[in-house]
Order: structure tokens, then sequence, then C-alpha cells
């Protein structure tokens, strides 16, 4: 008589990937209030720089990027990154003090396990980024919530942070610019926020994916790398997908100190030995070649929020509760309805595609996440109006 | 007063990646006995097909292939790799059977989370390939030991199988051509295993990453994928990196059921969202395109089995204990030396550099294993006087 082989519960209790299940809505769209305004997955609306593809291709085509390299990434990529680092934070950055991942979802999870298991707990911010609670989750690490208010602009106070760490608690989990609120967090609280860890003997996980779209470009991010300690406290976690527009290569890093880096070291060994080979050479180029157009591409975003705020003036019933780098978070009406049952319709019957509110947390069926970047302006302003119409 | 951030203790306590280690000898090698011989890390000694190259680079120049793709993989991969499997195996293998990644050892990983967690364990063979002993040991996963003989060729009975499996065991994980041992494991003992772990209520992985480079070519691998319930069974893992020559591209899938599949989804949306997208489209061409020129590859490598045999004729002391496709295991004749320091000593004094048997588990200080389909006929044949002056 056979038995039934049963599944990890972690991995079968799992929620689903919310994007496919979101974008799955938007087929039934039939096109009848004009084209689909897909505010969903957070990728960039533009392709890579030219230049940029030239350089991919090349080293694709390179025997050379065919064969295993470094685990911990290869040396030019960590120099060129450590340079610009070091230029933007203002502080000391070492190619040792970095490591490849195949992209920031990676990143999280190989920082996640050099500080915690299954047992221990990480605070993340609710809302959360979707992805950080359920890897969390099959890991059999835990969360404690950091409670964000929308009159705070959904950025936790020192004290909603502190209130969030327990006994079990290794990390406290950051996203800024944030996903989901565009919320970027003021560069004193994540001073505050490295003292508490060091205070408490935590880490400090700080996830700048969405750095390079800060509202003023000529702002450093925060002066976290120039505080005494940093290499005991703080893993910063950066993706290569929005600002180089090349999610399909996969390619992340994690700054780090130097012992954070060894324990890393070890788990991408076993996770996937090394980050995919052949676009490590070509974004060493263009960090240095293309800052112009980074740079351009964040004024295109930053107006775009000014024209998400535009559009929506006059619209009954919709509230901007939160928008900064790009995301928006954007309060429905429809008090008698789940942020799940408003992102469908909208979806299917409008054509507008959002994230619900409730995918990224507790108590917010009232928001959409809008990752506002991904249009142009011009699919941007018919958002006003087709808003009004549901 | 500051407190100490501490590491996770089970990434902390991971043993340091060998291969790396291993290299290192090397570089103090000082050229005295002739070439280097590196016969450590499995890595094919010959280039990608030419025309591959071409279209891995025409493919990562194309914006389409910068975004992202399907968290499963490109359909248009899984249908060409559900084909030739199908021939392979001579199996009704779809698309939905299969699942993309970032190479084997993450099919691994994502095989191992979506059946086991922290406080599960699963059986490896004792030689296991170290990789498989981290990543469960990093995920709070526990090792069941199936013991292999030399005197079996380092394959396992049944018996020793079913010795190993204890009251936490998930899933047997087995690797078939072996890696350290290169032992062809039959496909009758397969299916035993395969039977036991349905009678058991246990998954079946499968690690099938030398599965092209087995000595008899027209040989069928295995019948497990035409067996009663294979979906509910079984987990087979494969890697393009040997076959295709490309580990530096990262890809690699599993097969197995639609529901287990459905399960390392959820998985890999969390690791890093896809699989590198722009190798995708270029394997699903070589799959069907460069058949003949990896059957000269394996008929190359089978010859190199040979070279092995006979530049070892004569050379006191040393024993072929163990030889199949793409590794051997020798036996070393220093009673009095770990495989470390014999290992280290060959490395650094004779440009021999191997992996000592003790990295693969325990009572194995009597062995080194030899990936002798890393290098050339002509390098494999100073391989017996170069031991002969050890």
């Amino acid at each position: 008589m056979d038995k039934t082989a049963r599944f990890n519960p972690r991995i079968e209790t799992l929620s689903l990937p919310p994007v496919p299940a979101v974008q799955a809505w938007a087929a039934h769209y039939d096109g009848a209030h004009g084209p689909l305004i897909d505010l969903s997955q957070a990728v960039p609306g533009y392709p890579p720089h030219p230049d940029l593809l030239v350089w991919l291709g090349e080293a694709a085509a390179d025997p050379a990027t065919a064969s295993y390299g470094a685990i911990q990434g290869d040396a030019g990529l960590r120099r060129a990154l450590a340079d610009h680092m070091g230029d933007l934070y203002r502080a000391a950055l070492q190619p040792d003090h970095l490591h490849l991942t195949s992209g920031c979802n990676q990143a999280f999870i190989v920082a996640a396990m050099a500080v915690a298991g299954a047992g221990d707990t990480i605070a993340l911010t609710n809302p959360c980024y979707f992805n950080h609670e359920t890897s969390l989750a099959m890991l059999g690490i835990g969360v404690d919530y950091i409670t964000c208010r929308q009159e705070n602009g959904f950025v936790p106070t020192i004290g909603d942070i502190e209130a969030a760490i327990g006994p079990a608690t290794r990390a406290i989990a950051l996203v800024s610019p944030n996903n989901p609120t565009g919320a970027i967090y003021p560069d004193a609280l994540l001073e505050q926020a490295f003292d508490l860890c060091r205070k408490r003997g935590i880490w400090l996980i700080l996830d700048e994916t969405y750095r390079d779209f800060l509202p003023d470009g000529a702002q450093r991010p925060h002066g976290l790398f120039e505080k005494q300690g940093w290499e005991d406290t703080l893993i910063q976690l950066y993706s290569f997908s929005k600002s180089y527009c090349i999610p399909g290569h996969r390619l992340g890093s994690v700054a780090a100190g130097r012992e954070t880096v060894g324990q890393i070291v070890k788990i991408m060994d076993n996770l996937q030995i090394c980050a995919p080979r052949p676009p490590q050479g070509p974004v060493t180029r263009a960090i240095g070649a293309h800052g112009d157009w980074r740079e351009a591409n964040r004024a295109l975003i930053t107006q775009r929020a000014q024209v998400l705020r535009d559009t929506l003036v006059g619209v009954a019933g919709w509230e901007l509760a939160s928008v900064g780098a790009y995301f928006a978070f954007l309060a429905h009406p429809f008090e008698n309805e789940t942020s799940r049952q408003v992102a469908q319709r909208l979806a299917t019957d409008f054509g507008v595609v959002t994230i619900p509110g409730g995918f990224f947390g507790e108590g917010l069926e009232r928001y959409l996440r809008v990752a506002f970047a991904n249009v142009s302006r011009e699919t941007l302003q018919l958002l006003g109006e087709r808003l009004r119409r549901a």
C-alpha cells in the first residue's frame, strides 16, 4: 500500500506570486476604454541604453563569460561598483564589501539567511514588499511587523520600529525608497534605525532597489556607510534591474562588512555558484558611461510622479495616499469592496492594472499600488479619466 | 552600550566552498613537473558550440530578453526540453512538467525546499556532492546518510538506501551519474528506489547533471518517467552547464509533477523571479541543432576515462576505485596522510589539482575526486608519471 509524499507545509501554504495573478486579470480587458494602463510590475517602461545592449551581446558571445566566475562576482564589477557607491554615499567602500547576486530578491534572501534561520524573526514594515514576507515564510523565519501610518506618509517612526522588535528579532529590513508606497525614508530616521540596531545587537537590512529614482538627483541617499561600525550592522541591497533596465539578465548586489560577505559567499555557492557572468562586464562599463542616461531617466520618472498628481486632481473619492520614487499608494473610494475586488474590476473592466493593497499586508484594503514609473506621460494622463468612470 | 549582531549559526558553521580552496593550492605550484593538471571543478574543457555563442550574443543584445520572463521559464525552452526528454526517456513529458532554474545547484535547493524544511531530513549518499550537504545544512534540513561501498563500485544497494530512512526523512536524493565517484546507477536500482519512496510516502530527487556523458550514448538513462505515479514521487534535476558548456550563463531545470512545479514556482519567485532570460532562446535552438556535437563530446569524454585507466597502469599504490561518467574516485597510497594533505601536496608540489575525498563525507580519507572530463587526452596522459613521482 503506497503512501502519498507530502510537500513542505511552509511552501504549500505560501501565497501565489502576485504579479502573474494580477496580470491575468488584465487579459480579460476588452479595450473598451482605450489602451491598457499596466501599473502592476515594477519594470522600466523604456529599453536599456543601446550601447549596453551592444556590450551585452558581445559579452554573451564571448566564450570567457560561458565559464564559471568568482562566487562573489567579477572583481572588475565589484571595483566599479565600490567606486561608484563611494562617490554617491561619500564613503570608503572596497570591492570586498560587495557580493553580486541574481537580482535583489536573491540579495534579500542571502542577507536574511546570513543572519536568521527557522525560528528567528526579522522585522518588516506593514505595508511591505510581498516577496520579502514570502521569502521569510518559506525559510521558516517569522516576521515582526512595523506599523506605518498614512498620516506619516507611510514612514515609520523610530518608536514604531522599536515596538516591533521582539526577543527573536535578528534584523530590521527596510526598503527606501519604499515598495509599495514610494515613501522616501529620511536620512535621520535611517540613522536612528541604525543606532537602534547597534544598541539591540541586530542587523539593519536596507533594500535600495529604487535608490536611483530619488526625486532630488543630487541627494545622497543616506550616510550609513560613514557610520562607526557599519560593517557590523548594515547589509545594503541593490538591483541593476530598474536603473539599467535589465531585469531579464538577473543582477543585483549586497554591500556589507567583509565578514558578512564571507557568510554570503558560502550561501551563494550553494544557491547557484555565482551570479550570471555575461552581464557583469557590460554593467561594469555602464556604471561609468551611462550616468547621464540614468539621470535623464530619473528626471523623467520624477516628472511622471507629477503627471500622476495632476491626472488625479478632481477625481472624486480617489486619494494619492503616498507618492515618491517609482511607486504611489492610491486610496480608492469603494468602502464595501476589498482591494482585490477593486483591483480586479479596474483591470478587467477599465484596463487599469494595479496591485491590491491587501497583497502588502493587513489593514490595507483601502489601497492600490501604482507603479507609475512603468508607463509614459501620455498613458498616465489617461488614468484620471479612467478612474472617474470606474 | 552596543551589542554585537550575530550571524545565523547554520551559516557561520557551514564549510567554506571547496573549489576555490583547492584552486588556491594550485597557485603555489611552480611548474617544475610540467603544466598544471586541473582535475578539480567539473567544467567542460572545450568551449560552447560556435553557433550557440553567436545565438547567445544575438539574444543578449535583444531588448526583449532584458525584461522579466515567466517565473517557470520561457515556454519555448520548456517545449523543446519536454520533447527532447520525451525522446530520451521514451516518456510523455509536457512543458508544464518543467521549471527552469539558475543552474542545477539551484534546482536542488528548490526541490529540497519544496518537500522539506528545518527539522526534516533528506537522505544523501556517502560520499555525496558537497553542495547538496551544505545546501541542506544551511536550510536546517538534516541529512540521513546512505552508505556506498567501494566493493559495490560506490553504488548503494536498495538495503543501504532503506536503512538510511528515518522518521523525519522527506526525500532520498541520488546523483547518477554520480558526483564524486562517477558511478552510474543501474536502472533496476533506480526503479527499486522509486518503489521504496512510494511505499514510504517520500520523494525521490534524482540529479542527472552528468546524464549526457553516459559511456553508452544510446542508453536510456532510466525508465522512471514511465512509472505509474511518477508525478507524485520523482523530482528530476538537470544542468545545461556541462552538456552545453555554459556554466557562466546559469541555466538548469527541474522535471516533476505539475503540483510540484506549482510549489517550485512559488519558491523561485522569491528566490530570483525567474532564471536568466538571454540563454533560454539560444538553448532552445541548441537542443535540437547540436545533438551530434553533444554526442561527439560524450564520446570524447568516454575516451578520456580509458586514457585515465591507461595512464594509471603500473603506478604503484594508486588505485582507480571508481570511474564512470565525468568523474573518477582515485585511492591514494599514503596511509598516514589525510586526503586533504595528499590533495594539497599534489597540487602545490606536483601541479595535480583534485578534491580530497574527505570533502565528500566521512571515512573517505583514502580517496581523491578526479574530474577527468576537464582536461585533454594529452594532459591526462601526464597524470600517471606525475603520480609516480609523488
